[in-house]
């Protein structure tokens, strides 16, 4: 990159703001979008508002260098459609506040607005607001989600019940082992490794199967893997008063999964429990819906379900087959 | 402080989220609140969400030394809730993302959550989400804030008229001058500073003037002043497709506080066209209409309105007296 590259100590605050406005496009849904003290828009009748906020900050998140900025934009929005998606919830606005250093260069910041283009669109959601300050720091992305859903329909950790299943969706495992994977020896020799890399630079949030399992009423409890799955089940556990049970025979293993975790010395079933920002949904399905809900995803086209495992009264999560994975309390935590 | 102090590596993410937690009292309003993967709450029938974030960054917003923790976080939340109450709306929920350093003494990021629940409290907001990443760099506090308002309230900053005059509520200038005042001798030795520095650290968020404003549809376009009065007339101009005209004879301008700003050998005038951060609300009102504003505000016992000058066809903001202001763009911009 040449010494010549604009920063944004050169393009001022204001162009920085237009930069944004222009990859947002108009949304009849919104009433007051950027370019005032705030953002106003409608709740559809009948539905609440729901809202969560998480942010990607350099070098904690992600790396400036080796990882596309586009890609750090999608990441950054769909880590939070997930949380939405956790709550049944349909997705609509997000607002961006970002931190940046006075030396970044603008190239840098467009491309990750691309990003967040991007994943709106694939989402139909719309950037209605947000704010940007220097800092002296690393870079900070914070992202608040704003959906929809009805009341009725909204779904929450602490509605398991004893004997539902533990039901995953699609790729449980290949974020984290795309993180393992990037930059390596394995990564460049295997164009499979492709798709792990991509679960983790872009992974999908699940908000169209969030909204099927809540809106069908298939399922009784619902989360996000973002600490990781094992983490994750504990969470629904906690606010469920129960236990879970996961037989590691049901995992979804695929031989080119195994494969390249062996290449890299990794334990597969550890990727999958204890991987973490996979941005699947882990559900708590009772038995005789497991079936209608894998159909009903099938119908549409969505991602595929995994029956791994049951709620249990017995508290703590039990790995019968891998009793070490059963001691470890598991999952990212920032402290 | 003592070198065993704990900081938050020794307290863990999960309580660190409990001590947020602590501090949220129960809102029959909130459908779900902090513990699940997003928040949910109603909008009052008729009315529209209305939302907003802004951050606080350490050394861009505030010194970590030499400020109380609780009036950083009071701060964080006034300048969201001053940003609502720019739109007529009335505030109700924040979300709150922290990005802070694992060496951060756990007492410091209690008395910031304490102060966020002082403001909470006053305005009648409640803390319905957040998120804590750690950081190696500096603290990041960023609010989202959420309220409502009928749509046909929405004060824009778009609907100025030419022959309006510019109103502002309170008491501009006040926090440029107090931020000055910090740690000088002046504020050390006169106790009438006291009013100043308060105006600087606690910011009050004009939120029921902002509400009776737009209810009683005395004013065409709203702001708040966060960049600097003249910043932000500039706004409503460059929205309005207007310009205007200040008469500095009609500023608020007290002998304290011209006093303290002479000690300090500062131009009242300028403080108070171009200090920022005052989170008061300028107003267009119809020149008929200013004096049944600043009743309806007295009756209620809210701050004052000064009427300081007039909007006008001929773009461009003059200040007669002041040729100097007149040909700065003023304000604060972060790049």
């Amino acid at each position: 990159m040449s010494r010549s590259e604009p920063v944004l100590g050169d393009i001022g605050e204001f162009e920085l703001i237009d930069l944004l406005s222009e990859h947002v496009g108009h949304d009849p849904r919104v009433i007051v979008g950027i370019g005032d003290d705030a953002a106003a828009f409608e709740v559809p009748a009948g539905h609440v508002a729901v809202t969560t906020c998480d942010s990607q900050i350099e070098d904690v998140h992600f790396k400036k260098i080796g990882v596309e900025p586009q890609d750090v934009g999608w990441r950054a929005v769909a880590v939070n459609l997930s949380d939405l998606a956790a709550m049944g919830a349909e997705p609509s606005y997000i607002l961006v506040s970002l931190a940046l250093p006075v030396d970044l260069e603008a190239s840098w910041i467009r491309c990750v607005y691309a990003g967040i283009a991007q994943i709106n669109h694939e989402f139909a959601v719309s950037t209605i607001g947000g704010n940007i300050s220097r800092t002296a720091g690393p870079i900070v992305i914070d992202i608040t989600a704003i959906g929809n859903c009805k009341q009725s329909d909204l779904l929450l950790r602490s509605g398991a019940r004893a004997g539902d299943r533990v039901v995953v969706t699609g790729r449980p495992g290949w974020s984290a082992l795309g993180l393992s994977l990037s930059g390596t020896h394995v990564a460049e020799q295997d164009f499979q490794s492709d798709r792990f890399l991509r679960a983790h630079r872009r992974p999908t949030p699940r908000c169209k199967e969030g909204q099927i399992a809540a809106r069908t009423s298939l399922a009784h409890a619902m989360i996000d893997v973002s600490d990781g799955l094992l983490a994750d089940l504990g969470h629904i556990c906690e606010r469920s008063l129960l236990g879970a049970e996961i037989d590691v025979n049901a995992l979804p293993l695929s031989g080119e999964f195994v494969d390249a975790a062996t290449k890299l010395e990794l334990d597969p079933v550890d990727l999958v429990l204890d991987g973490g920002e996979d941005y699947e949904l882990l559900m708590a399905v009772p038995p005789s819906q497991v079936q209608p809900l894998a159909s009903r995803f099938a119908e549409s086209n969505l991602a595929p379900i995994h029956n791994i495992g049951v709620f249990t009264q017995e508290p703590g999560i039990r790995v019968p087959d891998r009793p070490d994975l059963s001691a470890r309390p598991g999952g990212f935590t920032h402290f």
